[in-house]
């Protein structure tokens, strides 16, 4: 542990009573803190509007620890470093107040400096905190100053632009770490480490030898009570522009010339550049929307998305989302790359499968459709891992070739040690490690290939509900595929 | 089952009082029996000097079965299909007598006149009891007649062409199985499958991406009651001249142009024909011989070679063998393979390491030291199954890569029924595959670059002993490696 940086810092965390908060950063902070990832020299001031103290913030700290994770004895002296201020996003005299209190606490914990603001709440006033934070002073400190701004940033290109240019009056892009916590899952963070930390896949990463690519991320869930903001956002906004591309973007990627954050992310930016954007007559070619109906998932039965709540009635809103994607450079053109998304589907996963091309002339099977590629699939959730299907003999089965199965489970060797999203970058930000958060490129290229899909989508009015809740979407989703002569995997 | 083959024939075991016979023929007829290979058309003929009768032949079988596996109550019908003839191999009235027999029972059993001779003895009558079976009319019948020879097949290239020469004499290249148990092995003839039914490896199989291939198979037994012919022999007759130059064919071939015997085969012998034969005064520097000392296995005590019995007292005899081969061929120049095999070794085990080249530029190790390169491992026995060594990040790991293993374990899923060596060797003879037996050429081809070896040996006194019981072999088979910049893999 000793060559383990360990940042000096005031968290300030806007919107501390808030979801979020409650299980995410509380227990993420505590873990760090228990590993020994975080000094004695850190507090965290808690802002919301609600009248709490200290005390009672303290007290939920306590709770949503004790929700998440076994806590040990010290976490009496761990929430002794938690503050609670109310507060009003608006007002001036809340950020006096705020700075007044950070100086504080800057000479009681030794923290030099140094500051997080984390704004874990609803992203209309992210523009309005970060120049109330600019014009009060509050990043005039000796140390550093930067802003964590959590999802959505903006629902199109052009309120992104908007927002971006609001935080941009008031903090460097370097300051700023968008978070996309798909970054942050071990699994994720993999994809490179798989790619480019051994000598035999790099070879055969490429359309030479791969024939496409599969990126699922299925819920079982529904929109539960986020009725409001999910029907405002659906899937390709909530989950393609973001988490899905950045997949993307790590799977196709070229090789850094180094490990720094600057080559990876040029890299990254590289590969949404090479996306090939769509004309608006071509999107129904690409990509499929899907929105679900009644079903039954898990034995259990479930509504329709405008069942789940009154306003919800008419909505046009996609819940799945399904595309084909096609990267135009010299690696990967003619392979396509196919991702779906949605919720209320079959299975909570989500995974990535690399399908390999078929050796020329395979001697092992008698008829075609017999044939089982190679496949290599990475398992980010639930279950962690690496799995590898190959072809070998098995008993009984004469000269033939069966699939098999080699298999690497994360989870078994990791434990319930394994940090999770939240914790480890909030660590990153901590240390100024920027790699793992989204720059305003990636952003501003994301929205635009989203924008084109999104905007042919608003001018026609869905066939919605177009899959039964428990399915795995539409059938259009299975079709993408079947056109180009594959089909997902299931594996 | 329905499109099983399922051979009538009538099986002679010269040797049938013996402990192969025991302990691996009765129990592979009984399985192939069982599991429906082998249909009612078939009958036994056990030979040996001793005066059994059919029924102490039967209880004999019936015991073995009981000794290797559970039978269940169709034995006594399979156990009468056995019978017995006292049998003098030097003596005509034998031969006149078998054939009697044998006419007999193909009446009863309806087998069609297909003969399987199995010679599971002593090699100084294999040449006779061939000739004889031809001069006595044995090999008339109306369907097929085949020869399966255990080994040794000879002690150099010398002895090998003169025990050839007789049995061609009688019976032809097509008809003679020579068995090399190794073959039988469900891995070793996976070996072909991993790489021609993948996508992926066959790729990567060259000196391009592979930096060497080690092969060990290393025994924790002593020579035990085999001691006047193991000394006879010694570890690169009973283990290099057929199993691993066996292994060695397999993994280098080039891909066949279909499954057939012929084209295997063809294959194999090319690869034997491209090994790099040394010069006498070379031999040391490619290989390394050794003997084992006393010490201990698995916490017992054991002695050294030399005092297992009287006779071998002074013995120069090689226990265990490593060496280093290279064949010089467009795929294969300047990879190294090892091999090694030995007796009173740390461990009973046959697995084949395949280290594949790191990288240009692997970013995710800060030392040389600490990288590790791609491993598939193919484990042969006493696991079967392969697994894959890669790198990946674990928790808590910073951005450091780190191995991990993808795992396949052929044992679990074939469970029990898994079917021995000998008992798909069986079957292959009895439907005229010869693919897994070998072929005169690759006899020929093992035992001239076994010679050269042999013959520096025999004109030097070895140092021995050399190696401690219960060790991996002398230093010299480490440093084999290590002045090449590799060490043996121990995964």
């Amino acid at each position: 542990m000793s060559n383990v940086l360990q940042p000096k810092v005031v968290i300030v965390i806007f919107g501390a009573t808030g979801d979020l908060a409650k299980r995410k950063l509380f227990p993420s902070i505590y873990r760090l803190y228990q590993n020994g990832k975080l000094s004695k020299n850190f507090a965290v001031v808690g802002l919301a509007r609600r009248g709490w103290t200290d005390d009672v913030l303290r007290e939920n700290v306590a709770k949503s620890i004790g929700d998440a994770i076994s806590p040990n004895e010290d976490l009496e002296e761990f929430i002794s470093h938690f503050y609670y201020q109310s507060f009003d996003v608006t007002d001036e005299s809340s950020y006096s107040g705020l700075n007044i209190l950070i100086n504080d606490l800057e000479g009681t914990y030794q923290t030099e400096g140094n500051r997080v603001f984390y704004l874990a709440m609803a992203p209309e006033f992210f523009g309005t905190i970060a120049n109330k934070l600019q014009e009060n002073g509050l990043k005039d400190s000796e140390g550093w100053s930067r802003l964590v701004i959590e999802k959505p940033f903006g629902r199109d290109l052009e309120s992104a632009k908007k927002l971006n240019k609001e935080l941009r009056a008031a903090f460097d892009e370097k300051q700023i770490y968008r978070i996309d916590h798909y970054l942050g899952k071990e699994m994720v963070q993999n994809i490179e480490v798989i790619r480019f930390a051994n000598g035999i896949f790099e070879h055969l990463w490429n359309n030479r030898f791969i024939s496409n690519i599969q990126i699922t991320s299925s819920e079982t869930l529904g929109v539960e009570e986020r009725a409001r903001y999910y029907d405002h956002s659906g899937a390709a906004r909530d989950m393609v522009q973001n988490h899905m591309l950045q997949m993307v973007a790590l799977l196709a990627m070229e090789p850094p010339i180094s490990l720094t954050t600057e080559e990876i992310r040029s890299e990254k930016i590289k590969v949404l550049r090479a996306l090939r954007n769509m004309d608006s007559d071509k999107v129904s070619q690409y990509f499929v929307r899907g929105q679900y109906d009644s079903g039954e998932i898990k034995g259990e039965a479930v509504s329709a998305y405008r069942d789940e709540a009154d306003e919800l009635a008419d909505s046009n809103t996609e819940t799945f989302v399904a595309g084909k994607l096609l990267i135009d450079n010299y690696r990967w053109s003619g392979v396509p790359i196919y991702i779906r998304t949605g919720k209320h589907m079959a299975e909570k996963s989500t995974k990535i499968v690399i399908e390999f091309k078929d050796i020329p002339m395979n001697l092992y099977y008698k008829r075609d459709k017999d044939k089982r590629p190679n496949l290599l699939s990475i398992n980010i959730q639930p279950n962690q891992g690496i799995t590898l299907c190959l072809n070998a003999q098995k008993s009984g089965s004469g000269s033939l070739a069966q699939p098999i199965q080699l298999a690497y489970n994360h989870n078994a060797v990791s434990g319930i040690n394994t940090p999770e999203a939240y914790e480890k970058l909030l660590y990153d930000c901590m240390i100024g490690d920027a790699t793992n958060f989204t720059h305003w490129d990636e952003v501003a290229l994301s929205w635009k290939f989203v924008d084109t899909i999104l905007d042919v989508w608003s001018k026609n009015e869905a066939n919605f509900p177009n899959y039964k809740s428990g399915s795995m979407g539409p059938d259009a989703a299975n079709e993408l595929l079947e056109k180009d002569g594959f089909h997902w995997w299931d594996i």
